[in-house]
């Protein structure tokens, strides 16, 4: 378990003694099903729900000998039981506590993710409205396109973390499954409708059909719901570090009191923050590969999936729920350049705003689309230092026959731009306040 | 795109200029509502409707000059209008054509492909109620573990794949786009009302914020729900590939006269279908993977999405028909050995039935699990070839002062698994019958 | 194959008929040796090298009832050949022949990117003696640094360049196989002695032991060092991207006449060449890591390689190639502004010098690292707009007791920078004349 | 760092400490050279040798404050040394101590893998030699192919691994790399002559060109190394899962007493060790992927490579030594069950005697190619169960008057089979005696 990104919430979920909690649930909840049954005496189900402790210690003591942690585990709450011991772990085979376990501890790590997420987007949506009006560069291929807004550009990623929050929770509704069909998923013990009466116990849903194991794919979705997770905070992280080039100087990460940005240059201040969610999110694609290899198991399964998911459920979590956590400290503290964001957005002569001009000649000077594009690119690409676009088409008589300079001052402050994006951003709004989701 | 693997019907989606005539889809449901909202004339709408054609040849040649193809698709298109092709892209950028269009070809392509997934799943039911009670042994580690039937089989990976098409048709959903908000996605000159009228024309969804494109990670959840196809038949694919083993012969794909298996070696009969399958499938995980590094393009968007989606989405749309379309030939014509089945079943001595032995024991003969656990294993490892659990067990006096031979007569049958698993079937074809998603 | 991204050479390479041209290649030669043995007549040879014809329409009609590719090409060479046709193919197994084939066929594939990827690293190595002098920023975090040169830039570039160039070659010699094992690799039929020979013909080395296929590690380490050209091309082009972004303007694309940068905004030059060659690469990854799960072929292999490989090998050489093309036409044009690269290196104030005013004040000032560190850093920190860290520290009355003007004006000046990185330029100019390689 | 799979040689690389030990032992080497040349106080350099010593908690502590680790590092360190310790780091970037102390540290992980690995080759050729006459089935597409040996297998898996262990030699060498050439690689402080001999100091050759960090293709180049170990150790888990599946049986991983199979299956022996293996290699593929995504970094690097890397390098070094002192401890106890193997060569009727059937019919009888092949065929696809090829042939009449059953005894025996089979192992042996690389 990654100890260097956990925080104390999703380690306190993937502690050791955690797995074997979740692993005695299960128990309990069958021994008491089984108990109403007839199936073990009702005393004994209450003696094991009374006095059933998990001692790690004496589990991996076990194990040694036995080299099968389910059965080290069983025999160690037995031995904290007593004579009912025995009738713990009745008529199931390992791999349904294991999966059944797996479904209890993933809920709850899927609890922490989603919640730290949804304060994220919460912020999100706080900024996007702080920022709906700080009108700014739009960049295509890295090029002046047209005038945006910061709270706007939020909002873009805004909507694909609302995405996210619905796919993190379709992918933690259908991983909660209960799996009780014993040793190849034909229930040979343990009937369909007594695993229905543990699974409601538990909140879970059985499986519908099971091999001995919940199959792979379930876990799949897990993965890649955590790459997509980590897709979405990289491309805002992205956004965040071109936004603070030297060059650009838009935005700035919080910088603390006394922290220094390099040991060489002194004046340096980094998008560490923005740089480490880049990073890490990267690992989470891999992760993904791993889970979608573990799913052609063999017949009624291998155990090949054991090992990775070891090393990855916890490592996968514990990254997600620290990017999560790391991006809401970064986006609290941004601080946002909204003078030079205006100023950025005249640059290269006022150049972003030809798309505009474009249409304005092509209504207003009755110009093919072909003739007025090649009059606005000649003019644009023959700016020098210091001119501006608005200066050229001024200044081209021929043209001015039929524009206006009061339309084309409109165009060049950018309002126009503005209040286009308002009217949008409005509209962004009213579809999310209607509860759309926007995934599907 | 893969010449090898192209159906008719997924080549057809893909054909160079099926491209253009969903961009011109586009163009004319655009020129439709500025006709309505009067921003161009209405008699330049039906011209426009009226007499475009795509001329592929003629695309390529404009585009050698303007180097832009939206540009020299619009030219071509304008050409064969006349005067009015002026209206044509009115307000609009490339990308708002570009992936609106998109959305029209996935949705076609998802619609080939879900067709005929369903016909699979349909094929995959009758052969579940075909083979429901043909007993085989279940093997876990690959190593004998108790009986199932190969309809029991079957029906696990039924379930897969009903999963695999409620994803694609969420995928198909999510990804039905309409996106007209222009270069930086602020309804710069086209309104959001306007976008949604268009979308209604095309029965498509506006997308609820875009940035110059509709955002990425749309596109990978296509691509992961292919992956997840993938991952579906390449586990059927294995599980068949195990089950025509030599020493396995459950199971021979179609072998039609005059085929070859080997150029060396006369006896061979193959499982190239399920190999080919399994092979094909990994192309999948690698283009799901290409799809999430285009997730956070720069800004407003740059272009490196583009040169790999113009491979990836024809490529892994014909590799996913095909797979499905050679998978259904497979499990249409496929020879299953009921007989070696059932003959295999008792393998190794019958100790196939351990578990139920054990059970038996620990009912019957009062011993504790651990206790019932060594002897049964000890009985199991201790099998001479030629032996079989069952006389072993019925050797053992002091343990059948306990049991009873009919008792064991019954359970090494394989009846009560039989009775089991038809029971497990039962439930699982109502729960599919109810019409509930094994997804969610 | 990929249409669209084709080069002339590399299709060659992968046409459909030379595929079967290499496989008889491979036959021709194994013919040639068996009748120096007297396995077959010398007359059947000399028919079999004079008269045996490539017809890929009969071939692809006769696979029809045979369904096996290899039997087909047999079949169809045989009936060219006459009656001595049944002398192709003795003794041999399918694999043999086609694995064989692929080696020569790939052998030929890295000889064109080979060859093209050298003539890059000429034309880049012509551009750093060009631009070697080119001062401009250095940027860590996207932040400004330390000054650097372009040439200098290119350098580093270069130098992985040869590493990828390295690579290449490894990985063609030890693809460069030949394998005559037969059905299990065993040399059932024709001797490890003899398999010798044919090598030698083919001038490839004999695989030193196989299963019924040359081991799938060594096609692994192509896709992997095709993946590794990509990655370096990508981080040229991604430092080609940042370089043309609105802000920076240090380089430019070629811009030919006509051309037009977007449909909507006539301004835009856009580096799309440099977009491009990034999203392709990215394919590249995806096709090694379905070459990694080629690895573990079942005991003497199966199949399940071959389907994915006929898409990859020609696709993944394809991209390489044009990746390489694109890329060289790329630095062929590109316009380098090396007068804004001047100018930006003094951006923000000339922070960029701060650390060799660092390193100077302690040496003059005495003063511990950590104080010099928090001045210097103080008045980075602290500059405004117009202001230049020149100014301020010359204002510094209390440091400039130790410190000269003339000093710092030499360091301000870039040329104490430009100084270091001709240095260093140079010396890595002798490392390569000197003929080692970067890579080892 | 995953715990579960640590080794203690592979910890000790790890620890906590001695990452800031490899750092010190960098800043000591400059120090030395830079007292050499008068850049700092001899006495200063000895003095920093003597008293220098890490304190993580320190570190840590100071850390919180300063929130970069190398300036936490140097101060704690200067603190032990005392007013000398302003010397230490003196005109170093931190990169150039954090990149060439990774060196340091992968050249040890390198270490302790390559000679556990190469322990592991020995004891595969061991197994080799001892099982070189066993004859067991090859199989091809998981189909009775032709006999092969246990031991002749085991060469081809030995021959891999000879691949790997060359591979992971190189990789050590081309990343034991020192960079000390500053802030953008340009040695605007440290000449490339002082990074040359502290190179020499520390027994590492100097990175050619640099940016501020050592260029990520050389880390990709290691994990993709240890992704081919883990394909490598796959294959080999892979077959052996395979031979000791039920219906194989021809091998059986070590089972120490009291260990049990499964809770509920008493029977069960299943081989975890290969199926853990098999899983944990996959965890490699996913790191190799994210280590390709860290190449392109910005410009002279941007740090996104960091937070992923701390994670990985561990990771990936303790999962790699892990499977290789796993896959040793699996191999050296093997059980291997010769006699299973031999009968199963008679397995199907003796079908995998066909080819050399099928050209002994074409070399006796005169018939084509063709007709042999359908005759053989015929008779190895009527056979019905405990019929055997063998006799069908012999009971072929008109085949039979070419033919001779001393010849057919002789090929049925295996005899054939065996003896080319140990021709062609002998021949690998002389290879592999003769020093020459099995990889280039």
């Amino acid at each position: 378990m990654i100890a260097r990104y956990q925080t104390p919430e999703m380690a306190a979920v993937f502690a050791q003694e955690k797995r074997f909690e979740y692993m005695l649930d299960v128990e309990i909840a069958v021994a008491k099903e089984q108990a109403k049954l007839g199936m073990i005496p009702t005393k004994a189900y209450e003696n094991i729900k009374k006095k059933s402790k998990i001692k790690v210690d004496r589990i991996l003591e076990i194990e040694k000998t036995t080299k099968h942690d389910v059965i080290a585990f069983v025999s160690q709450v037995a031995e904290t039981v007593g004579p009912d011991g025995r009738f713990i772990h009745f008529g199931l085979t390992s791999s349904d506590v294991l999966d059944s376990a797996l479904s209890l501890q993933i809920r709850d790590a899927f609890g922490v993710l989603i919640n730290d997420l949804q304060e994220l987007t919460a912020l999100m949506s706080k900024k996007v409205d702080k920022y709906k009006d700080s009108i700014c560069p739009g960049r295509t291929h890295g090029i002046f396109a047209e005038p945006t807004t910061f709270g706007f550009k939020l909002a873009g990623h805004l909507s694909e973390m609302h995405r996210v929050v619905e796919r993190l929770k379709q992918s933690r509704s259908q991983f909660s499954r209960l799996k009780l069909s014993g040793a190849v998923g034909t229930s040979s013990f343990l009937s369909a409708e007594f695993e229905k009466n543990v699974a409601a116990d538990l909140q879970l849903k059985p499986e519908p059909i099971a091999t001995q194991v919940i199959p792979r794919d379930r876990h799949a979705d897990v993965f890649t719901s955590l790459a997509f997770l980590g897709a979405a905070l990289e491309r805002l992280a992205v956004e965040l570090r071109h936004l603070q080039r030297s060059e650009v100087s838009e935005v700035i990460e919080g910088f603390s009191k006394g922290q220094k940005g390099s040991s060489a240059m002194p004046h340096k201040k980094n998008p560490i923050s923005a740089e480490n969610i880049t990073g890490l999110s990267r690992l989470l694609k891999g992760y993904m590969l791993t889970a979608f290899e573990n799913i052609p198991l063999w017949h009624e399964r291998d155990i090949s999936h054991s090992s990775n998911e070891r090393v990855m459920f916890p490592d996968a979590f514990i990254v997600s729920h620290y990017l999560v956590t790391r991006m809401s400290a970064l986006i609290a503290d941004v601080f946002v350049d909204t003078d030079r964001m205006k100023e950025n957005t005249q640059g290269l002569g006022g150049v972003m705003f030809s798309s505009h001009v474009l249409l304005y000649i092509i209504d207003k000077a009755g110009l093919s689309r072909e003739d007025a594009y090649k009059i606005v690119q000649a003019h644009a690409h023959s700016l020098k230092k210091g001119e501006t676009l608005k200066e050229k088409i001024l200044a081209d008589k021929n043209l001015m026959k039929k524009l206006s300079k009061k339309d084309l001052d409109h165009i060049f402050s950018g309002n126009v731009h503005l209040e286009h994006t308002l009217k949008r951003l409005k509209h962004f709004k009213q579809f999310l306040a209607s509860g759309n989701e926007t995934r599907n």
